[in-house]
């Protein structure tokens, strides 16, 4: 079956099933759907995806994807250094500053402590974290609320408490999400709903 | 929010975006993927897109992507060129070859008739049909079984009919799928698959 496709199109289908969620079929009419793009655009992807890593660079402060070094938020007189918020990966950056409600730095761990899969602190950002520190008023640990992300929370707590004492470290809240039904929640969100009312 | 993200990833979600059924979530997340692919394995991929077209031929013959110009099946001594397959696609092609059923040759329309969206029997690959009908035996239209796929088969048999009145027109089979539940089968196909029943 293969031999009757030209390598240009197994070639490409190869190059799609290497993506994650994206399986044989998908991959097919995907290099297919090509064919009735201009050559232009065809470039204009290719060139984007072989210059992604090239024409990016990891803040040296926050370890985030950037542009530049130090990154634009890093380097910004509007964002308060003395707070910082740590994140697993680069595009939890990008959830956190949708919100727009959030005016201090960030650090990305690139990972979470999983022991199963041989990724301990060593292998993340934790020591650059750590780094940073001593002068810093405020730590938001905002790991996924999963086994990994917890794991990793606890570690960076205990680093953190050994050297600054003064430093609030905080979690996101966990509750309900806006729009969600109290009918479907799972018990252990609503537990921790429960636990986290506030007065109104 | 984009402000903060380097251009070099934007450029990539935009080229992911404009695939067919890639929003903006799964794009930055292909984006990000990318990330932990290897320099190499980007350049092969950018490369791949690149040369999809330059690298591919439209078959004079039968109108399928080719390598070479007869394809591979045009130009087996192995294949009969008095049977002719009609499909819309040549995803089509694939589908058809991988059941090993068919000895004969392809006609890839690359499309099918739509008036609503300005397709007429012009935009198609059948003036090319029409030439290849005089020696030919039998034409398989394997068009896609919905209004369209019906429109253009009604269409190219009565174009057929006016050149070669001794060439036999079928059409693929309709009845239940294999492996399917009468329960479940939509009352068309059951009429279908009663209308086609075989003395066994």
């Amino acid at each position: 079956m293969t031999r009757i496709l030209p390598k240009a199109i197994t070639n490409v289908i190869e190059s799609f099933q290497r993506l994650p969620g994206i399986g044989p079929k998908t991959a097919t009419r995907l290099a297919f759907y090509l064919f009735h793009v201009p050559q232009e655009e065809l470039d204009q992807f290719a060139k984007s995806v072989s210059e992604l890593k090239t024409n990016t660079v990891l803040c040296s402060v926050c370890k985030n994807i950037a542009e530049v070094d130090p990154c634009t938020i890093c380097s910004s007189p509007g964002r308060d250094p003395s707070m910082i918020c740590v994140v697993e990966q680069p595009t939890d950056v990008l959830s956190i500053e949708r919100t727009g409600k959030f005016n201090g730095t960030y650090h990305v761990l690139h990972g979470s402590i999983d022991p199963l899969n041989n990724i301990g602190p060593e292998e993340l950002y934790i020591a650059d974290l750590l780094k940073r520190v001593s002068n810093v008023k405020e730590i938001i640990l905002a790991m996924n609320p999963n086994m990994e992300g917890e794991a990793t929370a606890m570690y960076i707590t205990k680093q953190i408490k050994m050297r600054n004492g003064q430093c609030a470290i905080t979690r996101l809240a966990h509750g309900l999400p806006v729009g969600a039904d109290i009918e479907y929640a799972d018990e252990v969100t609503l537990s921790r709903a429960l636990e986290g009312r506030r007065q109104q």
